[in-house]
Order: C-alpha cells, then sequence, then structure tokens
C-alpha cells in the first residue's frame, strides 16, 4: 500500500476543511457572537498546520490503486468528522466529545440525525458550520479536492469511485478534475437558486443559506425543533420539496441537459421510476392520514413533503410522523431502503441498485423455469454488465448484513427493538428520523456512547458506500 | 404447460393426505370423541375421491419439466391446506374457515404459529391431525408419494427440487423414489426413537406422539399453552433440544453415517457452522438473561433450549422471551433468518445458503481491492458452483423483497411495527413465535383476514422456497 500517496491524499481533503472551518469565523463576527474565534480558528489553524505536513513534500510514486483510493477516503472521512467536532467541544455547545462527533458525522454523511434535543439554543456560528457539513459532504470532499486540483496530480478514478455513490458512478461523464468541476458548478448554481428562491418567500437570508445547504446534502439539519414545519408555509415547503427532489437526481443528467441532449436526461430510467415511486407513495400516505388533517389538501401536501424528504435521504420534517399510522410509518421506512438515484447528493440502496437486483430477481424465476431462454437484465433499454450485477446483488447481501449486526449492536439498551431497527436504517440510510423515540420531534441523545459510536459507523458505511470503511479496517496486512 | 400431468401428480398427493386423515378417526376412536365421525371421515372421504378422478387416467405425456413440477407442488399444498382445515371448521373447534386455513398452512409448513387462544381445549382427535401436519409437511408430502411409487413413472428431479429445502438438494443422494424411501425411513426411525425415549421420561405416550411429531416436522405445536415448559423437567427439554438439532441436520449426513462415510458426515462445513451457532448463541443468551434465573444452569437450560428452538424453526417454548432482554429477542430473530441446515426439515434461509453468501461478500471486497486476484467461493474445500452462487444471492434477494413488502401488506392493523415484522419473520422462517403479542405466550388469534392470508402466503413461500408460490401465480401464459 502507497502510505505516503494517502497522507498525501487526505492532506488535501483536510486542507479544504480547515479553509471551510473558517468560514463560521464570519458568520460569527456578522452576528456579535464571542466564543467565535477559540471555537473555529483554534481547529482550523490546527487543521491546516496539519495539512501542510501531510502535503509538505509530494510522493515520488504517485499511484493510487483502488485500496488506497478507498483507505484515504475512508480515513479523510474519520479524520475530518473528528476535527469538524472540535468547534460544537470547545464552544461548549455539545460538550461531549462523543456527542459531537456524532453530530459531525451525521452532518458530514447528510444524514442530518441529531443528539440535541433543542437545537433552537444554538449559536449561529454553530449552526452555519453543522448546516456546512452537510453542503461539504453532500458532493463529497474529495471531489472539491479533485475539482481544484490539476487533472494529472493523482489518478483520480478510484477514488472517485469510493466517495461517489451508486451502482454505475461516473460512467457518464468522464472520471477527471473537468468533470468534478462541472458537478460542483451545478452543485452551487442549484443551491444559490434555493437560497435566492426561498429569500424571495420572505424567508431570512440566514435562515435560507442554512436550509439550502441541508437540502443540496440531501442532510435534513434546520435550525428549528420544528424543522421546515416551523415556517408553516405551503409555498416555502413546495420549494424545498421540489429542490430535495432535485438534489436527488444523478447530476450526470444535468449534465445532459447542460450539453442538449435531453432525450438521455428525460427518457433515464432510474429517474422515471424515482419519480414514480414519490407520485405512488404520496398519494398511498396521503390515503392513510387523510382523517389526521382537516383538508384533503393538507394531507396530500404533508404526505408529499414527508415522501419527498424520506426517500431523497434528506430528513426534513412537516409533520410528526410518529403520529402518523403504522402502514403510512412502514411504507416511508421502506423508502429509505431504496433512497434517491446513483450519482446524487442522496443516500439510501439508490434506485439504480434497486431496479438492477429486483430485474435480476425476476429473471432468477424465469431461469428457473429454463435455464436455456434467459434474456439479459436492461436498464435504459441496455443490457447491464455481468459485473454490474453481481456488484448491485453483493453490495445489498453485505449492506444488510451489516445492517443486521447494527441492530444486534445496538439492542443492549432500553429502546424497543422498532425503535433500534429505525435507528439503524435512518443511520445507514443517512435519513435523519425513526419511528419512536427516534421519530422527527425525538433525537437521538438518549442512546449510550457505544450504540452512538455504532451508528456513526452506519452512517459512515451508507454515505461511503460500505468498501471504504471496510478497506480501513480489513485491509491493513497488504 | 402440462396440465393433465399437475392433476395426476395433484391427485397423487391428495391420495396420501386423504388416507393420512383417516388417523385421527382411530385416535378419536379409541378415546371415545364423539364428533371424530363426521370430522374426518367425510372430508377424508371427500379428498380420496378427488384423488381417484384426479388419477383415474394415467397421462400419455409424462414429461415434467421445472415449471410443471414447481406448479403442481405449490397448487398440492394449497389444495391440502385448504382439505386439511377442514376437520377443525365441521368439529367446530376452529370455527372461521381462514383461521383453521391459518392454522393448517402452519402445520403443514411446520411453522407452529396458532391462532388459538387456549390450545389445551382442543380434543384428542383434532390435536392429533395438527401435530400429525407438521410430520407429514416436514419431509414433504410429494417426497411420500415418491417414496411409495415406483421410480420410473414421473421425472422426479424437478418435484424434489420444489419440494426440499436449500441451495444444493440431492446433490449427494441420487433424486429417486430410492433415495425418498432411504430418507422417509431415516426420519421414521428418528421419530419412534424420540416417541421412545420421552415415554421412558415418563411423558403419556399421547403425549410423545404429539411432541415427537412436531419435533420431528421442526414444526412447534405443542399440546400445552406452556408447550414443553408445561413438564419443567430438564431431561425431557434436553431431549427434545438434542432431537430438533438433528431434524434440523440435513439427512443426507445421516445417509453417509448409515454407508460409513463419517468423515463426509462429520467435517461437513454446513454441519459444524450450525453446530457453532447454537452453541455461540447460547452462551450469548443465557449472559443475557442470567439475572432472570435462581441459578446460572437453569439460565442456561432455558438459554440453550430456546436457542436451538429458534434456530431449528421449531418454535416450541419453555420460557417467554416476551420477557428476556432486548439483546436476547434480537439474537433470537437473527437466528430466525439463518435457520437449519440444508435438506432438512427446518426453516429459515439454511446455514449453507447463509455460509455461500457471506462468503460471497467476503469475495466481492477482495474483487474490489484486486479484480484479477480474487478466488472462487469455497464449500467444504470444495469450489461452490457460479449458478450456486447466483442462485443463492437471489434467493436472499427475493426473500427479502417478500419479506418487507409481507410487512408493508400487514401493517394496517393496530400492531406494534416490531410485531409486524416479528409475525412476517416468525412466518417466512416457518419458526412459530415473535415478539410482543407473538411471543411464546400470544398468538396470532387477533389479526385480521387480510393479515392472516399474508401471513399463510409467507409461510408457503418460506416452506417451498420461493419459487414454486410465484410460478403458480405468475406462470399462466407459457
Amino acid at each position: 500500500m502507497n502510505y505516503r500517496m494517502i497522507i498525501y491524499i487526505m492532506g488535501q481533503i483536510l486542507r479544504i476543511v480547515g479553509i471551510c472551518m473558517l468560514l463560521p469565523i464570519l458568520v460569527g463576527a456578522f452576528y456579535g457572537e464571542e466564543h467565535v474565534i477559540e471555537s473555529f480558528a483554534i481547529p482550523a489553524a490546527v487543521t491546516i498546520l496539519i495539512s501542510i505536513v501531510f502535503t509538505i513534500k509530494k510522493p515520488k510514486n504517485r499511484s493510487v490503486f483502488s485500496l488506497e483510493g478507498f483507505v484515504s477516503v475512508a480515513a479523510s472521512w474519520i479524520a475530518m468528522s473528528a476535527i469538524g467536532a472540535m468547534p460544537f467541544v470547545i464552544s461548549g455547545e455539545i460538550p461531549h466529545f462523543v456527542d459531537a462527533l456524532f453530530e459531525t458525522v451525521s452532518g458530514f454523511t447528510t444524514t442530518g440525525s441529531t443528539i440535541l434535543g433543542d437545537v433552537e439554543k444554538m449559536s449561529r456560528s454553530c449552526m452555519f458550520w453543522r448546516a456546512f457539513t452537510h453542503w461539504l459532504g453532500g458532493m463529497g470532499v474529495l471531489m472539491f479536492v479533485l475539482a481544484v486540483m490539476s487533472s494529472n496530480d493523482v489518478r483520480t478514478m478510484h477514488m472517485m469511485r469510493a466517495e461517489c455513490p451508486g451502482p454505475n458512478v461516473g460512467r457518464l461523464v468522464s472520471k477527471s478534475s473537468f468533470s468534478a468541476r462541472i458537478l460542483y458548478g451545478i452543485y452551487i448554481v442549484l443551491t444559490l437558486s434555493e437560497i435566492v428562491i426561498l429569500a424571495l418567500l420572505k424567508m431570512p437570508l440566514y435562515d435560507a443559506v442554512i436550509h439550502a445547504f441541508s437540502s443540496a446534502g440531501t442532510g435534513g439539519f434546520s435550525l428549528w425543533n420544528d424543522s421546515i414545519g416551523h415556517y408553516n408555509s405551503p409555498a416555502i415547503e413546495m420549494v424545498v420539496a421540489v429542490f430535495i427532489i432535485m438534489f436527488g437526481i444523478n447530476f450526470n443528467l444535468y449534465y445532459f441537459i447542460i450539453i442538449r441532449r435531453f432525450s438521455l436526461a428525460f427518457k433515464n430510467e432510474e429517474l422515471r421510476t424515482y419519480l414514480g415511486i414519490i407520485a405512488v407513495a404520496s398519494v398511498a400516505v396521503a390515503l392513510c392520514v387523510i382523517r389526521q388533517y382537516e383538508t384533503v389538501g393538507e394531507a396530500f401536501r404533508h404526505a408529499f413533503f414527508m415522501v419527498a424528504s424520506t426517500i431523497t435521504s434528506t430528513g426534513f420534517a412537516t409533520a410528526d410522523t410518529g403520529e402518523w399510522s403504522n402502514f403510512a410509518q412502514t411504507l416511508l421506512l421502506l423508502l429509505m431502503f431504496i433512497g434517491s438515484c446513483a450519482g446524487s447528493t442522496g443516500g439510501g440502496l439508490k434506485v439504480a441498485r434497486i431496479l438492477i437486483i429486483i430485474k435480476t430477481g425476476i429473471r432468477e424465476l424465469k431461469y428457473i423455469v429454463s435455464p436455456r431462454a434467459v434474456a439479459a437484465v436492461k436498464i435504459d433499454g441496455k443490457p447491464v454488465e455481468r459485473d454490474v450485477i453481481r456488484g448491485a446483488s453483493n453490495y445489498f447481501i453485505l449492506f444488510m448484513i451489516i445492517f443486521a449486526l447494527s441492530v444486534l449492536c445496538i439492542s443492549h439498551n432500553d429502546f424497543t427493538l422498532e425503535e433500534n431497527i429505525s435507528a439503524v436504517t435512518t443511520c445507514i440510510n443517512n435519513i435523519g428520523f425513526g419511528v419512536g423515540r427516534f421519530s422527527p420531534s425525538g433525537n437521538f441523545g438518549g442512546l449510550d456512547v457505544f450504540s452512538k459510536i455504532v451508528l456513526c459507523f452506519d452512517m459512515l458505511i451508507g454515505r461511503l458506500e460500505i468498501y471504504p470503511l471496510i478497506m480501513l479496517f480489513a485491509a491493513r496486512k497488504n
């Protein structure tokens, strides 16, 4: 393993994180908050110093294979989570390190689960940093590094594969710093659009920035305890819902629209399935909860928002789903596993993977009847490569094994089985809320330290799609 | 599709069921029960009549391919469940047909879930029939037909595959009426041994027969509300535990012992894993519940029994696991998915399949690091065929999809999410008990008709391993 190169890549990533940590200082200064210098400047300085040490010498051997790519991404994500937690600890707003770590991992992985009972107490600088971790983690920090690096600096493909979600990443746009710049460009434009539209709807600018960061990463942190529901504005809810659905779409499709290949974008099977699931699930949930609201419109409004928030893995709330019917809650829990499109900022198993494994399952049925007359699995009318099918199936298997073991690991506490299942579901799929004590009105503060660490691991497993993290811990021998 | 041959096979199977229904009449007559003639003789006569009509003419075209094999097995299991439910309805002991159907499906599929609040009220003839469905369903009714048929009568391989559990059925013993006779021979000898040993331990003969039938099929019906716990006898519990563990072992291994190829039997990787899991899980559960019992020995005794009862998919109880810790209950729930060995009478995903998918998952990790240097997945030191790996992975995927949809289907009721999850888990894996209202002290009577039918479907899906049932409903076109 090329350790020097791993250190070098980590240094590059940490430098970005260190620089980003300077932003909350400006926010704090603007609002006249006192503790902002020691909370952010100290960890930022330390981080930048470390990054300089790590990158002071360019390694002679710049070859980066799969293993190095995975390990450097996993190590960087853990390091930046630990560093990102520091401002919360130093400011005393989240005094315990493990709690702060949980909050930061939840931020970078765009989960949006919080350990805080009352988020409204948080200072504006810390709140900004908390939401900014969503924005940074959504598209990926490594991707950021690639976007600002010259394209020949490192072999990027293996690392992109490690940080970017979905079974067929980058098949469309070539994997280079060029594509990273395009993707970040789209990401920035969409985020700015949301800020402007929310501000036009009379949301205060600070609130608009926070919620746009949260939407962009499909994260879910809000500055209110009752999340987006706080504004009680159908217009704001609709704008946020549409934006999170857009951030849950494969960014390659936006690239297709930019280069005017519209049919490639709009005929995309994953996109159509994704939008179809949102439509069907919204109607189903609305019919379930129709009696709990005064008007039919209100039921549809909350159903659509919560379905969008769940399948995109955002985790904003306008309603306390804990009060909804069993069927509605179970349906939302299943949507969490489906997740959004590959190559988006959303979590879950990804619609593309679900499509592949369901089609593979159906093909298996045909295969059993007549092994010779079996057609290939097709997506977008084209046969899916055998390796992609094998990869999707095995990803699902590993995911379910880790899921089951995680539920067992946290089952020693006094939460109910359904609460434990929903906690792992929401963390491993990067959603944000579950059922019972983890429903939108609850929080993750009641868990013990061990369970919090297990869930941190699950959030990283979900965001980085299993392999990087396992490589980090299992591949020392090589 | 060769419909004539399907009808012919169904006729053969129904004849066996019809004849078996005459047995409870003898039991009822012996104990002087009154309603026994109309309860059993009428449905038995009708069944035998139907079977004669179905088999009166041997089809000219005797070819049976996969599809016919699957469809005839699925149709037969549904028909025999509907017929087997009749005595309960006619006698008035389970007045509603859907309840009686649930009880009978639970019997034939060796699940052992009951809709009865008080099983002790049941007459001895009905109780005998209820336990006998376990015995018949355990080894398979079709297998019985094959055992009594001449070996050239039908092409048997495809049907054996449809009724016999596990990823690599019959790889060892050739698939013929010869092997069916050997397997049934072993089954009968083991069942008789258990009856004798239980009787020697002073269990009344009737009780011994009922519990031996239940053990043999790894079913779980008992004649007491508190199951095996009723006797409060460590000796009886130990005998039952050892027998259900034996019935959960691949019967091919007993054949190896008979032909004195001991190393093939004892070095079997699936067997070692199965026994290893039982040992580790028993210790883990015992440590969890140690404070709830007066002595350490008692904790180990109950832990071992409940682990054996769960992993073999039997569902007998000596303790109300609903009162155990979260961790212990979660562990038992996971054991339900693992299940017993392939080619046994037990349920679950089967240890062999779990071994294959875990090894395939680990290979995937290696594959991602270096695609060229990947070794084959091995079981018993031999490479597993690609088709078997693909089959095991796809089986797992289809199983989990059906599992998720089933939980959604029954979630409209007012049970909790964890109760719904445990109901589907226990039914699809053919165990018998779950958590909450479905824990050993509870029952399935509180569910609505639709949920009961969904769970019947799940029990059949689990027992017949998915494909036959789906073929029956999906393959009409061919």
